[in-house]
């Protein structure tokens, strides 16, 4: 490693103390192995006043600095004196140069010359790709790393680059409803938090965005499905995310009346009632897709033919585990990922419903200034996604079929 | 061990077939280290029909035996030729004889010289005792080992008392009620669920039974407390089965509005608010005991509250981990123990909510002839439970609070 | 429905009893809406010795009878009177006749003419594809739904279909490790369990048979990747299906020395470290697999560096969630799952460590002949893979990173 | 409520920026209605330098005031003026004055004159009283609730009451086994700690303190009594907590070989076993304790055995769901506690494996200066143990039978 110590001073603004973001910053250095000194402190002396911190951290070498500089940043610390970007073309298709930037979930901006350019679709885990428009403009966008290609110009180290956290209130101004971004938690008053949330789905459709919900199969086999009928009916489902498990057993419901083996009406168990399950899956393939199955009058209840008579989208990716799968499920998962990001315009709000893999994948794409809530009897589900970086999550350990159910009386009455 | 092969024939009626009963009870022969044959089968030709088979049970020695005997009685197999029961007398007080018969939790029977005599108070775990009334008739009671006195008249062997297993329906023909019995699961029509449950209830009270519920802290955690309130005032809480916890989160939030440091009005968390939760303690320690506390109008609201004003009992028994506790609560367990006994008279339903302790606790002393729901959002709870030989316990995933308010709107809309 | 009642007399062979195969089979025949009749019974009399039972089955019209016949064959449940299988061609590529048989994963026989021919390729979930050999014989295959093309002559219905259970020992003759079949449990003798464990590997391999592993990401968390290693290195590991997520953890952990944000020497927690990962998988694009990765002196160290220095073939499938990802993972599921099927052969064993999608996908795969234990800390990972169908499924509740180290101290001690 | 705003000015000193302490304490003056100043903060540049803050706590009202003062004292908060303690009798036996001192787990100093008294035995939730010695020296000692007498002195209010944070080395300064204090995880190096661990013991024992034990049943049904007995011969087990299921389980083990239905030699299942587990107790029973069960050669193996075999105490403690039980287990709760309590002079090291409740029930009693490991395969259990204000816990979610196999063989090699 390098003799050579590297410094740099940062800079971070807002409620530092009781949020604990300036605690997290001074972690983050000394976990990737650099030191710190606090130069300068500006203290919100009333709690509701921000502070400013002025830190100036050391490491062995620029190669690390640089990696801490961009480590610190997911906590909104940026370099007092960023400098201007470097790009340096990809080496080749899917491949980013050795040092490029790794981008937050954070809005972010770049600084090519003097300007700097607010990056359009904040993505985590990304690089920033600069690309020139047609007046000559500078353009810069994240990429993941599969739709890279050679020779694009990629935002390589530290300088140049500076994110913006979502305001946040100080502790104890929050509305009624941040308080959820406390601790995950099953002991909380529920009907209360049920109530929040529709007020919350509300506000966001009276501000004209858009409702993104991503659910897992216990959407039907806790026989909520009638619940979330009516609240797609109601105008509070925008887009629907999830895997072939949810739009099957949907579908395998509305046609069998049976779900995995769960006979719905009548509550009794069928177990391991695959072939119901299979068969479902093969009469969508047969009529080409849900909507031409939605057309042809071969499927005519649940959540699936709700979301296609209101003409609401949904975006199906595919797991190795899948059967069939149903023909509009997207097998490439790469490519199931596009399809995705295409549907993340104007949302506002994201509601997580009873699958692990389906909301870590979504909170993956989301930048951090859409508020989201998960909700999962599994409370492993909620902290695995605010692990992974999505600070934003707030969590709600209960039942899924109790939870929308009184969602549903509480926003589409029936 | 003995060289000889001791043998008896046992019988066992019911739907043995697709139950798995008859299963469970060779089951059990092989693992106590006997064999078995099966001497005769009568077929129930139409799955309505009950059947009947006859098992020759073989074990090395007398006593070896005798545990198999004893132990398929947990399945309703009598012996074919029970013969008549012997008693010796208890060598010390807390101390059975060592061939103690050990009870099951089912209807159970004792035959002294020619009559059969009817067991009072099935419980399992058990020895059975027999002392004669005024007119000089036997009566065998259930004992547990702690209560029993030196020179007690207690049952040995297996010979001499038979078990009727409850009336259980065949598959396909259960009420609607029936089929929480199949596997534990979060994966089930929660609504309907709680609709059932609203039902039986409605049922037990409608035939002049008590309904005993069993509660954990979370019931006050989740919010749910107003709603348990509700069910308190309608009548469909006969007795409650608690520890200090419940009891005094429910009395902290009445007297402070918190409960182990949530603010349950707004939702928000007071992590490790522990000083209100020994507060509220003492307050009622001050005022004597908890029906002191709502006399003198210390305290005015809750569920203990609830309890008081409708003239309803509660059994609280303390645990190692209490704080305090409550003046109310039996620190002895034993003692504890003694007391949910004498409140088991005419039970017709219990339902245990969001406790593992006290709901096992409780599974322990009731007779497997009362039917029992466990609601919990841990599914190790509920599985605990049915472990333990509680096979009459109907398990539901779900989360309390939810579920609490569900049910209150079912049977007692504000 | 049809008001014409259809039967059909089935016969299941085997120990009925005390494994409650016979009570599943009836469970099932009224779980599909039809009834029963036994109509004849040879017990095993002594608990060693097979029993065989013929039940009448009855429902309401031709298309449910069926139905209910292509169910009880899960359990080994055979028609007395199979007929001769017919195919229909396949409406379209990707789509089976509406009355396809869905294919059991167990030993299945077909007889078109005279002969029953044996498929080669149990699966669950498929339809089986009857094609004419060189010399004009029959062969039928399973072939999963996505797989079929216009035209294939695809068995329908369930006549011609004949299915074979694994061989299993009457309770109480099971050899050692048999024990283990019993319900998923964390309160077993762990030690003793690994020791077992170690036994059958040996016993596997000495037969001549290839191991196959599917782990999660946890094998590297857990900092059980040193042993991991030393198993592949002993040659118990002959194949290995994973995630993306395995792949570049370990990846990541021999490049950075940290696995998403674990410092596996030190032990300390670099909470969301994820631009180690990105760039993990970004080193790896740009060298153009692993195995040139690991030729090219860039990846010196790992699980993935052992397999492919010991010359042992690995399939990696992506899922939704994936970042990057690395350049061997099948990014389309589909694709991946037929990768997996043409690693399944020799298979003698099968071993899942600490990942329930990748589990759950490759029980989907096998035959129930071919055993399989599931590792897992996580309880309902093991209960799913044996509610999917795989019956043969055994499970472990247990800590991944201490059982990999005593199970390569058993087989590869250093 | 009083509309007067009361003041007062609290220090505190540490590492509070990395620690997160700062943001800790000035959460919890909102969390309790109050508001803040931050009037002085002396930073440690350095991050191994040690910063003090000064902070003006306001409230509505004195009694508000006090009990944020009390509450920020669990983060080692005290008052710049602390002033002089003052005392109220005791109303009633078991009745704390209502404004008493409720008391941290933090070492306590008290003044009552010019003097500070060191609180002997430091313990969360109870009362101080003060007491006169025989040379009329005053002494301060906790005493919980139902221990106090009427007329005893307590301190009433937040005045004259110091509390000292234990030593806790800046982040990035950590000894090896500091790390485990950061988040519960099961996605550590798993045998890396128990390496950890076992440095740690050795160390304790070096400096002559006790090692302290907490266990529930798991510890027999996971097999890891042998290895556990081989801790408690090599002399790392000191003293042991439990109920009565630890020990009976164990007893059973050796006197039938079973422990509720596992046969541990073969590993086979013996579900419901109950009886062997009441013949168990009653067999204790009739020895009249374990002690004398031991010496009358009843009892010749498993860790209750080798605990009475090597002359080192344990402290059985009973719950609602006994069985029995067993002749030396505490039924009274209270009097548990007390028998505890007595125990705890000179523990080093407490380590607590499987167990909720006799954990969290022991975390009650210790002071914050001790450290603890709270070993279980359900993280609630460690999250728990945190939440109750045991901030000291180390959590390891991995399985106790391996744990216990690895830790016997790194202290006790066979």
């Amino acid at each position: 490693m390098s003799s050579v110590t590297s410094t740099a001073t940062v800079t971070v603004t807002g409620h530092l103390m009781d949020t604990g973001v300036l605690a997290r910053v001074l972690d983050d250095v000394l976990e990737y192995g650099g030191d710190y000194r606090i130069t300068r402190l500006d203290l919100g002396r009333e709690h509701e006043d921000e502070s400013t911190a002025l830190i100036e951290v050391r490491a062995d070498g620029a190669e690390k600095l640089d990696r801490i500089l961009m480590r610190v940043q997911v906590h909104g610390a940026n370099p007092v004196d960023p400098g201007t970007a470097t790009t340096r073309p990809a080496p080749a298709d899917g491949v980013f140069p050795d040092d490029f930037y790794s981008t937050t979930n954070l809005d972010t901006l770049v600084r090519l010359d003097r300007e700097w350019l607010r990056v359009g679709n904040p993505e985590m885990d990304c690089g920033l790709v600069v690309t020139r428009g047609d007046g000559g403009d500078a353009v810069v966008r994240t990429v993941p790393v599969s739709d890279v290609r050679a020779g694009d110009a990629v935002v390589c180290g530290a300088a140049g680059v500076r994110v913006e956290l979502p305001p946040t209130p100080a502790r104890g101004e929050e509305d009624d409803f941040g308080f959820m971004s406390s601790a995950v938690s099953s002991e909380k008053p529920q009907a209360l938090l049920v109530r929040q949330i529709a007020e919350r789905l509300r506000e966001v459709k009276a501000a004209g965005k858009r409702v993104l919900w991503v659910g897992g199969p216990a959407v039907v086999h806790t026989g909520a499905a009638p619940a979330m009928v009516r609240l797609v009916r109601a105008g509070y489902v925008d887009v629907l995310f999830a895997g072939n498990a949810l739009a099957t057993h949907d579908i395998e419901s509305a046609l069998f009346g049976t779900s995995l083996g769960v006979d719905l009406a009548k509550g009794s168990g069928v177990p391991h009632g695959h072939e119901h399950h299979i068969r479902a899956i093969n009469t969508i393939r047969r009529a080409g897709s849900i909507a031409a199955a939605v057309e042809t009058g071969v499927l005519t209840g649940g959540v699936m033919y709700a979301m296609v008579a209101a003409g609401k989208p949904f975006v199906l990716v595919g797991s190795v585990r899948d059967d069939g799968p149903l023909p509009d499920v997207h097998t490439d998962v790469i490519e199931g990922q596009r399809a995705m990001r295409a549907e993340l315009h104007d949302v506002g709000f994201a509601i997580m419903v009873a699958t692990m893999l389906h909301s870590i994948a979504t909170g993956n794409l989301l930048p951090a200034s859409i508020p989201l809530v998960c909700v999962d009897i599994n409370p492993a589900t909620v902290t695995k996604l605010a692990d992974r970086g999505s600070a934003q999550a707030m969590g709600i350990v209960t039942d899924i079929g109790l939870f929308l159910e009184q969602l549903a009386r509480e926003l589409a009455p029936e």
